[in-house]
C-alpha cells in the first residue's frame, strides 16, 4: 500500500489539484491544524513532556485516530483468536476507545501487539504523569527513574507493591509495620496479601495525632528481619497529620527496611511533596503510591506508583497478571491533553490560594457555635472542628443531616467507637488514636473545590449545627413543660 | 512547519527508532489501518463513488480528523470576526462536529474557507448520494448532471425549487398546477411562495385515486403561460397512487412547462425509480425532490434535489441565502460511510422482499374482520383496508387506539371531512379525492421495517378492530337490556 | 400500566424495602438530585424562565430522558408509517437526540405527535430564548409577544419573513427598500423571493458609512405602495455603522410601511438593543431577525425572529412547509441549560468589558504602522484601521497572510472593487459605499473572544504588517541595485 | 421537596393542563415509553432477571438518569471530602458515566453512599450476569449462590481468588498445583502471590495434549496439606484440550483440596459448561473465573468469579482493597441491556452453528497444502493444523505474514522453544507439553466471529502458505542455478 497522509489525499502530490475541488489555500490552513497536532504528539514522545493544552476537538481527533489503529478497527481485519476486542453492543462500538485494553499477560506496561494505538496512548500518559511529578511537582529524583500508571485504585496498587516487595525479600519477611491511620483500604491491602499487620501506635500532641516514632523504632528493633516493609501515610484526615516521613525514612534506611508511602491524595500539597523529596534524598523510599482521581481529577480507579529506583517501579507493572482495562488510561490521556501542565499547576495553585479562606470560614462557623478549629499543623488538606457541645447522638444526627443537605465528604467522628477489621481491633476508630477525647467534624479543602463552595459549606454547616441546637432546646422545653405539668398534677 | 504525518511521528524518518518505543511491526499494522482509511477517502474523492462500509471507529476517526481541520479547532487560531464558531457549551464542544456549518452566504454548496474539513464532508456526502442514485438506483441521467443536498425538509426544498423556477420565468408565470395529494407541506410550499395553487382534480378508478390527466391537460391549456410549473407526486398514501409521471412529463414537454416531482419517499421503490428515468428520457423533468430521512434512514430534515439539467440543480443551492447548519450533512456522512452502497441496497432490497408478507398479513387482518384490502396497484409502499363495518366515530376510536398501542404511522381516514388550507377548501380531505365513499385505514411498508414488526402489526391491528366490535356489542347488549327493562316496566 | 417513577422503582411504595438492596438513605440523596432536576424543568415550563445553569450530567440525563419519549424509542413501538425516525447508522442511534425533527407539515412550531419529548425541548428552547431577550436584554415589549426559533440561518429566516409579509400584503407590493450593507445573504434573500431590490444609498460622514435618510425618504415617497417593506441592518462591519433604526422606524410608521431589521449579531450590543426597544416604542418594527450562533455561541444554522406583534411572529413559523431538523434546537437546548441566564449575561458582559482593551490594542498597532483607527462611533462590535501606506496588491497579501497565520475573521477591503450580485452592481463592494477612498482592515470584538486573544491579535497583526513593509523595502533595494548596475553598465 | 416525577411535571396533577401546552395524548404515549423502561428496571431488580433488549436511546436515558443520581451530579452538591469525583476535563464530564467508581474501601461489592446510581448499575450487572450463567448457560447450582463481577482481568481475578483461599487456609499451604497450560497470566498470578508453582505435566495422546491425571494424583499425595489449591484450565489453545475437570474435581474432593478453574473464555462452549455443572455436582469446585470480554464481548478488563458456595464468592469481593474504576461495570451494563438474554443466547448459538463450517474451511486449507487438521476433540473453540512441510524459520515467517495481512489471533508454534517465566523453565513452550514433535498453527472460532470472516480466513491463510512455498521454490531454483553455474565454472 503506497504511503498516504491526509494532506496527500486532500491536496494531492502536485499540490495543485485536489480531487475534492476545495481551494488549496483553505485546505492548507486546515491541514496546518492537523500538522500542529501531530507535532505536539511528536514533541511529547521525543522530549518526554506534556504538550500545551489542546482544544477538545483536537483531542477527539487524536484519540479516535490512535484507537483506529488497533487491529480490531482495521477495515480488513479478520479475528482468529480467542480475544479479538469485538463488541456486542453498538452503543459501546460507537463510543470508541481502548477496547483491547493495555498491557500483555506478563506486564501491564508492555506494548500490546494488537493495539498499537493503545500503546501510544499509554506512552503519552506515562510521559505526562512523569512530567507533572518531575517538573511541576519538583520531584527531581524521577529524572533517572520512572513511574508506573496502574488501572487499579490506591489500595490494590499498594497490594501489588507489597507483593513485589515480598517477591524480592526472604520468605521470613512477613510483617508489615503500619503507622496507624484509620482508613480501611490500606489495612485490607496488607491483610489480603496474607501479611501480618503490626500497627505502630500514634500519639496525641496537643490537637494533632501523629505516629509515635519511638514506638516505631522499638517495633522495628524487636521484629527485625521479619519486617517486610514499613507503610507510612502522608495524606490523611485531621486531626491525624502526615507522617514525618523524612525522619522515618532515615530510620528505615539505617535499618535497611523497605519503605512504602501511602500518598493517596498528597500530590496536591507542596508541603508533602517537599517531604517526599527530602525522604528520598536523605532516607529510604521504595514506593510512593498516589491516587489518580484525587490528584488529577479523573474518574476513580487509577494510581501512580513512583520512587527513586527505576527497576523497582517497573517490577510493579510486571506483577499485574494479564491485560488491563483501558478506560483508566484513556480518561487520563484525555484529561492530561485537555488540562495540560499549566492547567494542572493552576488547579493545584488555586487550591493553595483557597486554603486561608477555607480555614477562615471553617473557623468562623466553629466559633459561632461555641467550638474551635483543631490545630493540626502539617495537614493542609483536611481540617477539623470540635463538637464538644454536642452529645454523641447529636453528632450522629449532624453527620446524616450534612449528607442529606448535599454537603458530601464531611466526616463526624464520635468518641468511643471500636471497630474490628479483619481480626484487628481498633479503639477510637476514625480518629487514628485510641482515645481522642472529643467528638469532631472534618472537612477537606481538596483540589477542585471552588471559592463559591467554601462559602456555601460555611453557611450550610452553620445552619445545620444551629438546627441541632434548636431541636435540643425544643426537646428540653417540652421536657420542662411536662415536668411542670407533672408538678402541677402533684 | 515541516510536513508531518502520523506514520512519520510514530515510526520516524529512518523507519527504525520510534520515540514511543513501540515495536515498529506493531505500528505498521496499525498504520496500515489508517492508510487504508485514507485510501478509501482518496478513492471516494477521485472516483466519485462511496467507499465500502467502514467500521464505526474508523468513521469516528475520519469525522473527528476532518472537523479538527476547521479553523476554530486550530490550536493557534485567534478569531477576529463576528462569527468564529465558538461554543458556549462544553457539552457541545465535546461532541464535536460541523460547528461552522456549510456553504457561504451566496451558495449553500460553496466551500467554506473557515471550514475545510466541513467542505470535504460536504463533498463526500454529495458524491455518496449521487452514487446511490446514479448507480444503485440506476438513474443514468445523473451521469452528466449533479445532485444538491439541502439541509431543509422536502417541503422547504420544494419551496426553494419553486423560487428558483420563478427567478428564471417571466413574472406572469404565477400559477402552480398541482395534482391533488392530501398532504399539507406541498400546498404550504406553493402558498408560502405567494404563488397561486391550481388543483388538478383526481379521479377514482375502482379502488385507486389518481390524477385526472384530461383535467390536467385542459387546465394547462386554459392557463397557458401563466403556469410556472406542474407539481406531481410519486410517493403517497393509498388509495392515492403515484402520478403517471411518464405521461404527464410528455404533456409538459409538449407544452414547454416545467415539471417538479415531489418524490418524498419514492427512492425506495423501483417502480417509481423506473418511472423517473422514463420521464426524464421521454418527457420533461426539472426537479425531483426526495427526503433524506425517509429514504436513507437519517434524522428528519434534509432533502436531495436532482434532475437531468446540471445548471438547474446547482441553481437551487444558490437560492439558499447564507450558511446552513451542518448537522444534517454530518449525520448523512456518518450514515453513508457506515452503511455503504451495499448496505443501502440491502435495506431497500429487504423492503421489497418484505412486501408480499406485509400485504398478506394486512389482507388477512382485513378479511378476518369482514373487510378487504384496497386494490391500489402502482403504490407499493402504502396500503389500505376498508373500514366499511365501522361508523365514522368508531373509525376515530380505532385511530387513537392504534396510537396509544404504539402502532405509529397508521392513518384512519373517515368520510366526509372537509379542510381549509390557506384559503383552499378540500372536500374528503385525507383521501385525495372529494368523496372516496368509504372509511379506510392505511399502513406503510417502508424501508427499515422488520419482519417481526409486520407480524406484530397484524396482531395488534386485529386485536384492536376486534375490541371495537366487542365494545359495540356490549353497548348494544346494554341497550337491548335497557329496552327489555323498559318493556318490562311497561 | 401502573404509574411508575424512578423513586418508586428504587425505594418502593413502603419506603423501606428496595429490591436493589441499596440503603434507602443513599437512594434518597440521589433521588433528591433527580427531583431537583425535575423541579427545575417544572419551574421552567410554569414560570417561563430559564433554570439556573445545570451540571452537564444532569443535562444529559434530561436530554436523553426527553428524547426517549419519542415514539420511535418506545420499546414496544411498531412503525407503520412512511416516516418512522428509524436510523440506518448505529453511530447515530448511539448518539441519540431529536431524530423525529420538530414541527409538523403546517407549522414548524406545532407539536409533533410522534415526538412528545422533542416538543418539550422546543418549548424549553422558546422559553429560554424569550427569557434572555425579554429579561437579560431588557426587551420589555416581548412580554405580550413571542419569539420564533427557526432552524434556518439568518438569511433564510429573512426570506421566510419576506414571504410572510408578502402573503398579507397587496400583490402590487413587490419592492424591498434595502439600506445598503455589503453582505451577500440579505440581498440573496430578497432576490430569491423574486422581489425587486431598491438599494438605499449610504453616505460617508467623516470615517463612518451610514444610510442616507433623505434618500430613503424620497425612495419611499417615490415607490409608495409598491414597497413591501424596508430592511435595515444593525450589526455590520466597520466603517458601516448600525442604521439609525429609531429614526427609520418613525418614518416607516408614518408611511405605514413594514420594517424588517437584520440584527444578525446585534444582540450582544446593548447600544443596539436600546435602539431596538426605542424603535418598537416610537416607530414601526415588524420583524427582527437575529442569528443564534453569533449571539448565543451555538453551531451555525439557527435564528430567532421576534417583534412586538405576536401574531406576525407566529405567522413566520407557519410559513415553514414541513417538519425541520431537530439538531439546531437540541444544541440550543443543551447550551441554554448549561450556560443559563447568568452565564449568558456574563459572556455578553465580558465582551463589553473587553472592548476598551480591544480598541486600545488595535489602535496601537495602527499607530505603530503609521496608520490610524477609523472613528466609527455607533459600531461597538466591528472596528477598522486604515491601510493608507499599502498598495492594493499589498492589501491583498495582508489578507491572505492573516488567514494562513490563523487570524481568522479579519477582512481587508481594497478600494475600487465592483461586484455584481444577481444582476445588481455594487461599486466599492465591501465598504458599503461607492467609494470609501482608502483601503482598510476590519476586525471584530465579538462575544466569546478572550483577553488573551486580543493580545495575540495585536502581535500577529503588527508582525504581519511589518513583514509586508520589509518585503517591499527588500524589493525596492533590489530594484535600486539593479538600476545602479544598469547605470554602471552604461 | 415535594415528590416529583416526569409525568407529574409534563402532565400535571389534574391530568389536564400541561404547563408545556403539549397535547396530553402525545405526552401519554411518550410517558408510557418511560414507564415501560422503569417497569423493566423494576422487574430486573425484583425478579432478578435481565430485561428484554432495550433500544439504545432507552439505555442512554437509563444510564444517564442513574448516573445523575450520584452526589457529584446533584445541582446543590458541595464537596467537602478528599474525593468528590470532580473532573478536570470537560470532555470527560460531557461523556458522563460512573465517575465515583464502585465499591467501598472494604469491599468492591459494597454500596457506595456517594453514588446511589452506580450502586443500582452494579446491582443490575450482577443480576444480569447471574441470570445468563444460571439460566442461559444452565448452571443451576447458582440458584443458591452468587457471582462476583470484578473490574480486573482474569489473571488478577485469579490472584484475588488465590489470596482469598490463602486467607482461610493454614499458613503452611503455600503450593499451587497447576495443570500446565502455556499461557503466562495464570503462572504470573501464582508467582505474584508468592506461592510455589507445582506444575502438573501434560501428556500427548494422539494429537491432543491433556493433563496427566496420574501425575496430578501423585503430586497431590506427595505434597499433601502444603497444597493450597489446584488450578485447572478449561479454555485453551489447541492441541491442549480442556482439563477433565469432572475427574479432577472428584480427586480434589476426596483429598479435600480447593479447586480453582481458569475458565477464561469457556462460557461460550456448552461442552465446558456441562463439565462445570458436573464438576460442581460430583466433585469440588471453589472458584470458576471467566473473562467478561471474551465471553460477553465487552472491552477487555473484567471477570466474573462464581462457584457453588455463596460465602466464598462474596469473600473475593472483600479482598479488593478500595473502590474500583466504574467503566468496566458501566460498559457491561450497557451491553447487557442492549443485547439482552436472547441476544447473548443467539450470539453463542451462532458460534456453535458456525463451528462445522470453520472446521471444514480450516481442514480444506490444511489438506490443500499437504497438511492436516489436528484431532483435538474436546476443544471446540481453538483448532490447529500441522505445519510439517515447513521449517521452523518458515513457520516464523508465516506468523508475521498472517499478522501483517490482518489475520489477527493466529498462533504459529514452532518446536523446540524453551521459555523461563519467573524462574520456572518450560520446554516446548507454547504447546503446553515438552515436545509436541511438530510445528503447528492455531486459530479459534470464538464468539463474535462471522461466517464471512471464516471464508476470508481460509483464503488468506491458504494464500499465505502458498506464498511461503513459492518463496522457498524460488530460493531453491536460485540455488540450483548457482550450483549449475559453479559446476559450469568448474
Amino acid at each position: 500500500m503506497p504511503k498516504l497522509d491526509i494532506a496527500g489525499v486532500l491536496i494531492g502530490a502536485n499540490g495543485k489539484s485536489a480531487a475534492s475541488g476545495i481551494p488549496v489555500n483553505h485546505l492548507r490552513v486546515g491541514l496546518s491544524a492537523h500538522s500542529s497536532l501531530l507535532s505536539h504528539l511528536l514533541r511529547t514522545l521525543s522530549n518526554r513532556v506534556l504538550p500545551p493544552p489542546l482544544p477538545p476537538p483536537q483531542i477527539l481527533a487524536l484519540l479516535h485516530l490512535l484507537t483506529s489503529l488497533d487491529t480490531q478497527n482495521h477495515p480488513q481485519n479478520i479475528g482468529c483468536g480467542e480475544r479479538e476486542a469485538r463488541l456486542a453492543s453498538s452503543l459501546l462500538l460507537s463510543r470508541g476507545g481502548l477496547i483491547h485494553g493495555i498491557g500483555r499477560s506478563g506486564d501491564v506496561n508492555e506494548m500490546q501487539p494488537k493495539a498499537a494505538g493503545s500503546s501510544v496512548i499509554c506512552c503519552v500518559v506515562k510521559i505526562g504523569v512523569k512530567d507533572l511529578l518531575q517538573n511541576s511537582l519538583k520531584m527531581a529524583f524521577l529524572k533517572k527513574s520512572t513511574v508506573t500508571v496502574l488501572p487499579t485504585c490506591t489500595g490494590l496498587s499498594i497490594l501489588l507493591c507489597l507483593l513485589t516487595l515480598k517477591k524480592s525479600s526472604p520468605p521470613t519477611a512477613t510483617k508489615v509495620l503500619w503507622c496507624r491511620i484509620d482508613q480501611k483500604s490500606c489495612i485490607k491491602s496488607v491483610q489480603s496479601c496474607g501479611l501480618t499487620l503490626l500497627t505502630v501506635p500514634t500519639k496525641k500532641v496537643n490537637d494533632t495525632v501523629t505516629t509515635d516514632l519511638v514506638a516505631l523504632s522499638s517495633l522495628l528493633a524487636f521484629h527485625g528481619s521479619s519486617v517486610l516493609c514499613c507503610i507510612t501515610t502522608t495524606s490523611c484526615f485531621a486531626p491525624r497529620v502526615p507522617d514525618d516521613i523524612v525522619s522515618i525514612s532515615k530510620i528505615l534506611k539505617s535499618k535497611n527496611t523497605p519503605h512504602l508511602i501511602n500518598n493517596a491524595y498528597g500530590l496536591q500539597s507542596n508541603f508533602i511533596n517537599d517531604m517526599l523529596v527530602q525522604s528520598v534524598n536523605k532516607g529510604r523510599v521504595d514506593y510512593v503510591v498516589s491516587s489518580l482521581d484525587k490528584n488529577f481529577m479523573v474518574p476513580v480507579g487509577g494510581a501512580v506508583v513512583f520512587g527513586p529506583d527505576k527497576g523497582k517501579i517497573k517490577d510493579v507493572g510486571k506483577m499485574y497478571p494479564g491485560r488491563a482495562n483501558g478506560r483508566v488510561v484513556e480518561d487520563l490521556f484525555v484529561s492530561l491533553l485537555e488540562v495540560g501542565r499549566e492547567g494542572y499547576e493552576e488547579l493545584w495553585e488555586y487550591r493553595r490560594r483557597l486554603l486561608p479562606k477555607f480555614v477562615k470560614v471553617f473557623g468562623e462557623v466553629a466559633e459561632a457555635n461555641g467550638e474551635r478549629l483543631l490545630k493540626t499543623e502539617g495537614n493542609d488538606i483536611s481540617f477539623g472542628m470540635t463538637l464538644e457541645n454536642f452529645t454523641n447522638e447529636e453528632c450522629g444526627d449532624i453527620g446524616s443531616m450534612l449528607f442529606t443537605r448535599c454537603l458530601s465528604g464531611c466526616r463526624v467522628v464520635p468518641t468511643g467507637v471500636s471497630k474490628n477489621i479483619g481480626g484487628e481491633e481498633f479503639r477510637g476508630f476514625g480518629s487514628s488514636t485510641d482515645d481522642y477525647g472529643v467528638c469532631y467534624l472534618t472537612a477537606a479543602c481538596a483540589v477542585g473545590m471552588k471559592e463559591r463552595e467554601v462559602n456555601e459549606f460555611g453557611k450550610r454547616l452553620d445552619s445545620c449545627l444551629k438546627e441541632v441546637v434548636k431541636k435540643r432546646e425544643k426537646r428540653e422545653r417540652k421536657k420542662e413543660k411536662e415536668k411542670e405539668k407533672e408538678k402541677e398534677k402533684e
